[in-house]
């Protein structure tokens, strides 16, 4: 999987690839991330990217000639989609990060400050999405978190020692209740069920809990669940 | 505001407060972020943080001793919350960010691999945020999206140029089309509106084409306006 994330903040995604599980995916060679930066396509001699916004207000609007240049010099390959991050789009969630991970390439558009001139949507038309109703200074940590949540599904990112099959979300409940070593801290135990060995046990308690923190935590996900059960 | 992060990636929080707004912020005195390693607070003479899980099954869990150590040497403000970064929270928004810009020091608990030990929860019982129903390798670009959501709201992070005021979601209704420089680019022009200087017409244009775009991408956000207006 190709990921070319434009940004102006291309270290930003660059830094993230040294650490941990999307390191090693880069290094297996499972996934490639290109940090793209408008700033190198601007045809203006201040190398400006930037301006005010026409009719006033706060804030610098991202031009359009700097950044559908830098857009249209990705060599696109077929099985590509193009995704602008911003408040505005459909929520991510588990069945879109499923979705994207059959894709060979993501092109991610970051917006940086106000936001981005009307006419880059206009022309590129994006799938936009949003990580939820909040807003960041930039599209980069929404960017990474997608480019994090689809490499965990590609073939060969997560090793032995890992799995997203249990993830939460994956059957459509929360994840259930984890307890490693000791078997006691400060008094508090690790339930007796998960010590006896017995598969089938360990099983229906996981479940069972899975069920319980679902319904108090999350009613939305346990109606969800109950339907497709 | 100060954020304490604990994270068995301490880099990964230090990296991206070298950038943009957040490295503003933290220069200003405005907000200060440490990251704490649980690693080094285990008695483990193998400096060990995690383990297989009791009943078997994939991934890591983070033990609860090194964890909870690391959180007790936290020192605490009277106003300050606890939050740990896990996709059972509920989700943030916009008002849950307005809710904790009002503490004074936020602790954030970040995992890594498949989870923490429950007792960790147990002891510490911390709040949960998730930022989508969607899972990460660790808590550690949440827990930058909240950092960052937050400081833009705190007084003396954004100058002159940027505002939060008419971010999406501030007035219930996603952000109107903005548009810079040059007027006319690949034969689109900005709206004729937007260049009369008539300030009446222009809110008129800009509130309208915010509740059209609310309506088309977030029919949800568009009822609740409605009801609230």
């Amino acid at each position: 999987m190709i990921f070319d994330v434009l940004s102006l903040f291309p270290e930003m995604i660059e830094d993230y690839c040294n650490y941990s599980i999307i390191k090693r995916a880069v290094e297996a060679g499972v996934v490639s991330i290109n940090a793209i930066n408008p700033r190198d396509y601007t045809l203006n001699k201040h190398k400006k990217v930037d301006d005010t916004p026409y009719g006033g207000g706060a804030g610098m609007v991202l031009m359009p000639q700097p950044y559908v240049d830098a857009f249209e010099s990705v060599k696109r390959l077929d099985n590509s989609c193009v995704i602008m991050l911003s408040p505005q789009g459909e929520q991510l969630n588990d069945k879109i990060v499923n979705e994207l991970a059959k894709y060979e390439q993501i092109v991610l558009l970051c917006g940086h400050y106000e936001g981005f001139d009307e006419r880059i949507r206009d022309i590129i038309r994006p799938r936009e999405i949003s990580i939820g109703d909040f807003v960041l200074t930039g599209g980069e940590l929404p960017a990474l978190c997608l480019i994090d949540a689809v490499s965990r599904k590609l073939e060969g990112t997560l090793g032995k020692i890992e799995s997203a099959d249990e993830d939460s979300f994956s059957n459509g409940l929360l994840e259930y209740p984890h307890y490693t070593k000791p078997r006691e801290y400060r008094g508090l135990k690790v339930p007796e069920v998960l010590l006896n060995g017995n598969h089938k046990d360990i099983s229906e308690f996981r479940l069972q809990k899975s069920i319980e923190r679902t319904k108090t935590k999350r009613p939305d996900l346990y109606e969800k669940w109950l339907e497709d059960n």
